[in-house]
C-alpha cells in the first residue's frame, strides 16, 4: 500500500519524578504522534501534563501509551496478567491521560501499548483484542497503534468487530524476519544504525509497501505510521533524516487521525 | 438550612489486589454517593471496576476519591506536596476513574478528596481551591465534597469562581468543636457510639441545620451529604438506623446532583 | 526418608499497611518455621517486625519469603526477570529481613521463595541455583526451602556446591502428578479438602517416603517440612489436625534448622 | 575543633531501574564516604549492587542513605510518618544494603537520612534519637552522620546513650544562619556556587572549627565530614577543587571510621 502521507510515532513522556528520559522538547515537534508514558512503566501525572502541553504546542497528536505496572522493569518485563487484568491497566492509564489531555482542551488520537505488552500482544492477537474492546468502551474515537505484518487482516477484522480504527506501524530502524516479526535484539544485525539505509528502508515501505528483510527476501508490510525515537541527540538527527527523505519524496508527514 | 433530601456518603473501593477492605456490596445499596478510591492510597483498576459496577447495579451515585501517593500509609500522613503536585494527582486519579465510568456507561458524579488529603484542605482553602480548579477543567458537572463548617460562604465562593456546585459534608459520628471543626481522634469522646445519639444529631443537623458541640454550644451548620462507613457490621447497622431515623421524618436519601 | 521429626512452615507476615492478611497471631504457634514476607509481594517494614517478634514469643523459627516486586498480583504472576534480577531481589528482602531479625535478637532460619518466584524454580533450576548463590553469599548457615521431588538429588548438589543446607517442602494439601510435580490447580481434585485425607498423606510421607499420586501411582517423595496455611479459620483446624496426627505417631514437629 | 583528617561524602545509587542519576563513577573516587540509597526515595537492588562494587573498588567506605518511600517525590517531601515508622524504614533500608555488602564481603561503615527525613531531624531531635535507637540495635558499629551546629552536645549525649558514634556534617556549599541552620534555598545566596569561597569555608570549618554566617558573624562549629555532590560535571570540579585545597594544607581525607 503506498501512501503520500505517512506518521511519525515516537515514545515520550518517560521521565518519572526526579528521573528525566529522552529529549521531548526536541523529538515532539519532529513527529505527528506523541505515545505518552501513563503511570505505570514510566512518567508520572506531572510529566503527562507537561508533555501534552509540549505536544499541543507543536500542534502533535497525543496518544496514551500504557505499560504494565513494573516501574522498576521500565515495562519491559513479560508478566502473566490475565486478559482483564490487562483490559483493567489499559483502562486505568488511558483515562488518567484523558483527564490531562481535557483540561488541555485536548483529545487522544491513539493508543499504542508499551515494551512488554506491545511485545505479548504481537503473539497474542487476544490482547490486541482486548486492548480494541477497552478503546471502544471508552472512546471509540482512538485509534489503535499496532505492529504491521501479514497479519494485517486479522487486526483489520479485530478493529472492525469493535468499530474502531487500527494504524499499522513500522520499525525502520529494525531488521525483520521473513515472517514479519522483528529479528530478535540478541541477535547481530537486530538493529539498523546506517541512517541512510534506515532512510530508504522507510521510503520503500512507504512507496511500494514493501520491506528487504533479513535474508534478503521482500515481503509486503504495510503501514501507516513509522515508530522512531528520541533517546539521544544520535536519534534526533535519524528522525530528522527520515523527515528530510520522505519529504524530498513529497510524503506528507501527518497523524493517522487525518488520513485514516 | 433545612432539607428534604439528604446524600449519605461512604468510602469503598479500598481493597487493593489480594487484600480486600470494607463490606462494599452492603454498604453501597444503603447510601446515595459511592467515593471510589483510584490506585493512590488504596483501590486499583479492577477494584475501580468492580466498585463501579455496585455503583451502577444500585443506582448509586459514583464519585472519585482521590487521596495522596502513600499505599502504606493508606493516604492518610499529610505529604508536604506541592499545589501543583496536588491538582496533577487529583487530575490523574479523576480521570483513571472516569475511564472506567465511561466503559460501564456512567459518569462521575462527584469528587471527594481522601483522608491527609481532605483534613489538608479543611485548613488550608487553598488546596480546596486547587481541587475545585482541576474539576472544572476535567469535566465541571462534577460536585466537589468539602466539609461543612462556618467557611461555608468561603468555599462557595470558590465554587461560583471555578463554576462548579460544591456538596457540604456532616459527620453525624463525630463531635464537633464550637469552630466548626472536628475534635481530635486523640481526644475522648472524639467518635460518637451511640448509634440514638448520632440519629439524633444528623437529624438536628437536617432539620435545623445546627449541630450541637462538644462543649453544649449549638452552632450552625449546613450540609447536603453525611459521611457513612461500611467497614464492619456494626457500622452497617448504623448506617441501617440513620437511614430509618430519616425515613420515618420524611426526608429522603438522594444523591445531590438530583438537588444541588 | 523416614525421619522422626518434621517441620511445619507457613507464609506469615503477609498484611501490608492498613490491610489485614491472615491469622498470623493464630497460626504461628501452630508451626515451627514461619515465611515471612519481605515487602516486595506483601509485608511492610511495621508487619515484619511484629511478625518477627510473634515468632520470637513462640519460639518458631523466621525465615524470609522474598517474591516479585508485585504488590498488585501478590507476586502470583511469572515475570520476565533475569536471574541478575532474581538475584538481587532476594538480596534486598533477606537484608531486609535479617535487619529486623538482628534487632530483636533472632538470626533467619531459612529462605523460602514466594509465589511465583517459587513456581518459576520448580521447572527452572538455575532459579534455585541463583537462591542459592545468594544465601551462601549473604549468610551461608540460612536453609534453603524447595519443593520436594524426584529432582531431589539435583537440588542437593546445587546446596553442596554453594555450601548451603536444603530442606525439601511437600504439600499435604495437594494432589500431586506421578512425575512428583502438583496437579495444576485449574484441575478438579488438586486441592485435598479432607481433613483426614491430608493428616493420612502426611503421615504416609513423614514416615514411608511416600505420596500416592492422583492416577493412584505411588512415588518416593522425601521432605522435612510440610506447607500449611492460616488464611481462615478452617485452615487453622486443618494444622491443628496435622499437628495431633503427627503427634500421635510420636513424631516430633521441629524447626529444619534443629535436624538438618 | 580542628582535625588533621575529614571525610567527604556523596549521595550516591540514586538510579532507579532504567533512570540514571548522577556521576557515580566518577565521584565515588574523589569521596571517602558513600551515602547508598536503599530503594525507598532513590536506588533499586541492581543499583545498589552496583554502586557498593564501586565503592569498595576505590577503597572507599560504605553507608545506607535511608528515605521516605516516596520515589515520585524522590524522599524530599515531609511525610507525617510517626516515629515507629521511622525506625522501621530506617531498619528495612540498613538490612537492605547490609546483605549486599555482606555477600561483597563489606561492612556499612554509616547512616545518613536523605531529604526530608534529614530536614525534619535537624528539627526534631525524636528523630535524631529514632534513627540512633535502630542502629544501636541493628549493628552498633556503624556511623551516624547528623547535621553539625550548635546542637553538637545534645546529638553526642543521644550517641552516648545508646553507644554509638556520631559525625557531624558540613555543608560548604551553602550559607549557614547564625543559628547553626542553614539559609533556605528559597532565600537568595542560600548556595554558593563560587569554587573558591566553598574552598575557603571548608578550610575554615576544617582548621578552626568555625564558619561565618550570611550576616557575618562567626559562629563555632566543628564538623568531621562534608557533604559534596556529584550531580553533575561541575559539581565533579568542585570536588576535586576541595580535594585540593585540603590535600595543599596538608588534611587528609580519610573515612570517619579510620578517626573517630
Amino acid at each position: 500500500m503506498a501512501v503520500n502521507k505517512i506518521d511519525l510515532n515516537s515514545d515520550v513522556g518517560e521521565s518519572f519524578g526526579n528521573y528525566t528520559l529522552g529529549l521531548d522538547e526536541k523529538v515532539i515537534p519532529l513527529i505527528s504522534s506523541a505515545n505518552i508514558a501513563c503511570g505505570f512503566h514510566a512518567g508520572d501525572p506531572t510529566v503527562m501534563k507537561h508533555t501534552l502541553a509540549i505536544a499541543r504546542e507543536h500542534g502533535v497528536a497525543a496518544g496514551a501509551h500504557p505499560g504494565f505496572p513494573d516501574l522498576m522493569g521500565f515495562g519491559r518485563r513479560k508478566m502473566d496478567a490475565s486478559l482483564d487484568e490487562i483490559k483493567d491497566y489499559v483502562t486505568y492509564q488511558i483515562g488518567a491521560l484523558q483527564a490531562f489531555a481535557a483540561a488541555q482542551g485536548m483529545t487522544l488520537q491513539h493508543v499504542k501499548p508499551h515494551g512488554a505488552l506491545y511485545n505479548m500482544a504481537t503473539v497474542d492477537m487476544e490482547i490486541w483484542d482486548a486492548v480494541a474492546e477497552v478503546i471502544a468502551a471508552v472512546d471509540s474515537r482512538i485509534i489503535l497503534f499496532v505492529m504491521a505484518g501479514p497479519w494485517r487482516q486479522d487486526l483489520e477484522a479485530i478493529g472492525k468487530r469493535h468499530g474502531i480504527r487500527i494504524a499499522f506501524e513500522f520499525f525502520g530502524d529494525r531488521a525483520y524476519n521473513p515472517d514479519g516479526t522483528l529479528v530478535s535484539r540478541k541477535l547481530p544485525g537486530a538493529v539498523v544504525h546506517d541512517h541512510e539505509q534506515v532512510a530508504e528502508k522507510v521510503l520503500k515501505m512507504v512507496n511500494a509497501g514493501k520491506v528487504v528483510c533479513v535474508d534478503g527476501t521482500e515481503i509486503e508490510l504495510a503501514a501507516e505510521t513509522i515508530c522512531v525515537h528520541g533517546d539521544n541527540p544520535a536519534a534526533l538527527e535519524l528522525v530528522k533524516n527520515i523527515r528530510q527523505s520522505l519529504t524530498k519524496e513529497g510524503i506528507e508527514i501527518a497523524s493517522p487521525a487525518t488520513f485514516l
